[in-house]
């Protein structure tokens, strides 16, 4: 189930949106100048829509089943730059301005923390052109 | 259901992970100099297992049903630099190498062909640290 099955984003967008089961469509969430990848979410389309129309990056919590203004507990608020679907319509990419810390951890991203371990024969990266 | 109940991912890595109901998990390839957001991929044990250990980014495609090696048939293939799990085990940060473009559309990345409107009010970041 979609968490709301009226929204008002704009039809042209709904039009395009290609979502999960549950009426979702993941978010990035990108630092917009130094382009650290700070979290991934989830959108419904109302929180699309609140988050083309405020300014602050609102997603659809799946475990609290609830919309979340990013930051409105944690004063760590993502300030929007830009919103751009793919070509699949199935995945949205949020260039933002993160106050703070992204990660509810206090790291600055959700991925600081758990590098995984890359076998020796992976990561031989030739130089570009080659 | 999963695309294969085995695989040969490191059981400590596997006990960490949050799938889906299918089994899988978004990854975010990120080109690892630019920065750039490249696409937004799937993988199952399996498919990651592959990417930490072959070098070249592994994906699970959902419309075919069949493990996807970027670039097998484009020649656009994505030399994996790094894999992250975030803090949550739900998602995957890989930053690759990517030769030529990463969409099929042609385009670099997945998510430069439709930026969406944000409403006026919106998009007014102020500077950093206010």
């Amino acid at each position: 189930m979609a968490p709301m099955s009226t929204s008002s984003l704009d039809p042209a967008i709904a039009a395009r949106l290609k979502r999960s089961a549950d009426g979702l469509v993941p978010a990035i969430a990108q630092q917009y100048d130094t382009g650290e990848v700070l979290m991934l979410g989830w959108m419904d389309d109302e929180a699309l829509h609140r988050t083309l129309t405020t300014g602050r990056c609102t997603y659809w919590s799946r475990s609290r089943r609830e919309y979340w203004v990013k930051g409105d507990t944690s004063g760590h608020v993502q300030h929007v730059k830009s919103v751009a679907l793919d070509c699949d319509g199935d995945t949205l990419l949020v260039k933002v301005d993160q106050v703070g810390a992204a990660c509810h951890t206090g790291d600055r991203t959700c991925f600081d923390a758990d590098v995984l371990p890359l076998a020796e024969q992976a990561g031989r990266v030739p130089p570009h052109g080659s």
